[in-house]
This record gives C-alpha cells, structure tokens and sequence, in this order.
C-alpha cells in the first residue's frame, strides 16, 4: 500500500511512528509543512521537516518534543553573551542541519533536494518532499502587536496572545513542489495528520492545486483529529480555532475538513460527538488517539489505512 | 599616545597584546583585514577579527592559534554526519560569533557596526575597523586548481601548494570603511604588523585611499617583519614571497614596505641584513621579535612605538 501524509511537526511526527511500523517506509511520502520556516541567524531553519526527521529517526528529545537528545547548547550561550536573538533556541547538533541544509542551497540544491539528503543521512527509507520550494510563510495578526511571523508567534510569544488572523504570505504564487501532486493523485490512501488544521494543514492546502487534488481523492482521506475532548494536546489549536470562530472540537475539525476528507478519525473521548461528525457528511471512526499511550501509535496507523482486524 | 595598526589575523593578533599594554587601549586602533572573510553554511565568517579580538580577550585557544579555548565540536560533527562542507572548523562557541554577525548584517547593521558590538561583548576596549565594508576578497591562483578563494588555498589545501598569482577581488570599488582614514591620519603612530604582506596587509592598501594615506604617514610608520632567518613563524608568508618572485626575507619585506614605512623591525636573528635594509631607504631595529617567548611581546610594543629606555 502507498501513502501520502500532509503533515505538520509534533502530531504528525508521532502518527508517522505509527504508519512505518505498518507500511513499507519506501512507499510512505510526507508533504510536509514550511510555512514556519524561518531564516535566522543566516540559516534556513525548517522546524517541522526536522521534526518529522528526528522523530523518525528516535533521534528527537522527548522531554521537549522538539529538536535533538543529548544536546548541548554552547552556541546559544554564546550567542547570548553577545545580546544575539535568543529566543529560538538551537542547539549544537542540532544547529548542523541547518548549516548544512544552507549551504546547499547556497549552493544551488533545491529545498526538496536538501531534505532528502537530511532523510537519508538519518538512514530513513521514507520520502519526505516539502509542499513547495516558493517562499510561502505563516503570518499571524495578534492582538496588540499586529502581524508577525509564525515563529514569533509560536516560539518568542510562546503563542500565549491571541491571534486575530492568519494570512499565508506567498500562497497565490506558491507551486507544489515535484512529487507532491503525484504522490497526493497516486497514494492508495492519503492521511491528514493530527496537525493544527490551520497553521500546518494550512498551508499545504493553500499551495494552488493541492486542495484540489485531495478534494479529488476525498474517498480515500482519512484525517485524524488533533483536537481531543476540546482541546489540542499540544500547542495553540484549541485556542486558535476558537479565536479564528471555529469550534474547538473534532466537530469544528470536521467542519474544516469535510470537503477533502472521506473519514475523520476522533478520539474515544468524543465518541459522542460522532454523529455530529457525520452529519457533516464524513464517516467517522472512533478511536483512542492519545500517541503517548502505549500501543496507541501503531494501533491508530492501522486504523487510519484501514488494516484492523 | 594614539596608535592605528594594519592588522591580519595570528602575528598581529600577538602584536596586539603587547600594544594594549603599552598604550591606552581606547587610542588604539586596528584596521582589519576582511579580504579573507567567507560566507559558509550562510554565515559571515571574518577570521582574521575574530583572531584579534580572541587573542585579545584572552580567549584564543593557544594551541591551535585560532577559535576559542575550551571549544565543542558537535555541530561540527554533525555536519560530517551529512556529509556536508566540514574542511573549515567551526566550534560551537564560535559560532555564536558567526550567527551573531550574520544575524546582525541580515538587520541592516554594518559590518563596522557589529564589529563594535562583537569588540565590547568582550569586554574590550580597543576599536577594530573592517578596512572595508565593501565586498574585498583575496582570490588565490594556485597551479593545478586554478582560482580559488583565500580560505580555500588556506584552511582546505593548508596552504601546501603553490601559489601562482594573487588578486583582491573587489579592491576597484570597496571604499575605506568610515574611521579607517582618519585613523590613519591622525595616528601618532602608525604599524604594520608582523602579518603576511601579500593576502594580510596587501589586502588593506588594495582598499583605494589606503595606500596613499599610509604613504602620507611613512615618517610615523613602524613596520614588523612576519619573516624572521627566512621563514614565517606561521603561515605560507615565506614560501608565497619567493613563490611571487620576492625574496623571502626580511630584505624582501623592506622592498615591499619601503615606500609605505620608515621604520622596520627585524628580529635578531637577521642582524646581519640591518644594512641591506637600511640600503633600501628604511630605517631598521634588530629586535627580538619571536613573541611566543617570555617578554617579547611587550618588549617589542614598546620597540614599535619608541617607547624603549
């Protein structure tokens, strides 16, 4: 069985655990989310790309959830001594995916190409292709302070401040990167990850031609939901469905997604809400969906291609 | 007294720490080489100020000569497990450096102006001047390879080939950054330092205005012969001059600085050539000038600034 994710960073990494432990990695594409790149310091950082790679890897701290175990961070404290921006933290090993991925784009290597250098080097057998290689970045308006970039939203402001808005600069212009529409027209079956809907799901249907081609393929979608009784079990999803006038429940996710997808995937939790689910027109599966429970990842990733029982 | 010294990287470096303990470090000036920066991995890297300040703040690891004491190498490490560019060492602690400047020059400061910062965020209180903040590099022709880039001929081939000719990219159009000129004029005393006088030095009177701002000041011009019995303490100097058709001594030194400098000073061991130099219309003090030796340093400050007895 081939598979296409649309992926975000945390909740998709975890549910990629899953999905490799039940499908041939090789057939398995990831379109990942670059929305919250960012170029700091001089290099391109591609947060959710290294997240997915990490956590693929085992490679990913599981305290923090984010970058490298057994880090260090002499970089950092040096760059603090200077009064440097220190608020997106990088740490040593860390920092080397960047110097690499930026030179070699400095040296003419298209994004998608550096990434499957980064795939490879971590000995992974997946496809992991960004949406596209045009410019295309998350801009949030929050309350006070106006529009600013995703990551300081995200990381500077702890994305502790409500959001007013949420544009995708770059999206009009935006190509799909080679291999995103095939894999998303050829997988036998195509997930959406439990990502927030708007800022990692986002951004991929908003790259001209995607939404379409997973509208087209809606049959075979199944997203999984990354709201679980109201709530998001990482990051701002709740709070910045509710602030953008959406639900905060896998009904409001529901709402986003039934136009591209046949299935919606919720958690036991919200076994009460599954008809509203499918009122909207989506089948819809209930099961547990909390990854950090043992057994829970792979038992999801079976559930999600259909291969139960 | 003030003083302003065309500076290369290790043998100015040394000079450096002897001047600031001679003179007011605040009247002192430095006039950087930045012909052999290079931007890696997306980062401004400037070597010969990061050797300076270093060295000055007593943080340069003695050994190697250059980078920090007490340096990691994980990013480094990192970077190998890519297979990325790894012939040019960079440790985690400096590399905040280099982030530092990167950061900064992408916000609009000038590489004067992060210079400063990087200076007082170690705690110094000498000024280093970039000779230029236009774009100035030293472009090596060596036999086999063609035209490389300083860095290239110096770190990757460690300078162990031969080197056909010699040009500094950019030295048309680069305009003396603001406060090189002035320094050089209004110093009482103006050094060269013991630094290579072909890719350190040659790179400062590339900058348009330089040379003839130097030559202004000749009668107040102390230079400091970087060859001591024919060869370089460190580096390619010795094997470069005779390679470009100079002689590799501290007569070849004099032929090269005698329109720019009255006064050079050559190490004791070269006793015996004091009369060919003076030949060359130079003044010439015999000197210990190996500053690695106890006392040197110092001593040899106090020779270049007339401050002797």
């Amino acid at each position: 069985m081939s598979v296409a994710v649309l992926a975000g960073g945390v909740g998709a990494a975890r549910l990629l655990k899953g999905l490799v432990e039940v499908v041939e990695p090789a057939r398995l594409t990831v379109v990942a989310n670059v929305a919250d790149d960012i170029v700091l310091h001089g290099l391109h950082i591609s947060p959710d790309i290294d997240t997915v790679v990490y956590t693929l890897a085992g490679a990913i701290d599981p305290e923090r959830g984010w970058g490298l175990a057994g880090e260090t961070w002499q970089a950092m404290e040096g760059l603090r001594r200077y009064g440097g921006v220190d608020w997106f933290n990088l740490g040593d090993r860390d920092l080397a995916t960047h110097l690499f991925r930026t030179q070699r784009l400095s040296e003419g290597a298209s994004l998608a190409e550096v990434t499957a250098e980064i795939v490879a080097a971590w000995g992974l057998d997946l496809r992991v292709l960004p949406v596209t290689e045009d410019p295309l970045r998350t801009m949030v308006t929050v309350v006070d302070e106006g529009e600013i970039g995703f990551q300081e939203y995200f990381v500077r402001r702890r994305h502790d401040v409500a959001v007013r808005s949420v544009r995708i600069d770059g999206a009009e212009r935006a190509r799909p990167a080679p291999g995103v529409l095939e894999a998303i027209d050829g997988a036998d079956r195509l997930v959406i990850a439990p990502s927030n809907p708007i800022v990692s799901i986002g951004p991929l249907l908003a790259v001209p031609g995607v939404r379409e081609a997973v509208v087209a393929r809606r049959d075979d979608t199944v997203a999984v939901s990354p709201i679980i009784a109201g709530a998001a079990l990482k990051g701002p999803a709740d709070r910045m469905l509710a602030e953008l006038g959406h639900e905060a429940s896998v009904v409001g996710i529901a709402s986003l997604y039934a136009e591209i997808a046949g299935t919606l995937v919720i958690d036991e939790a919200d076994a009460d809400k599954a008809a509203a689910v499918e009122e909207l027109g989506m089948r819809c599966l209930v099961r547990p969906t909390v990854m950090s429970r043992p057994g829970v990842t792979v038992s999801l990733a079976r559930a999600v291609l259909g291969l139960e029982g």
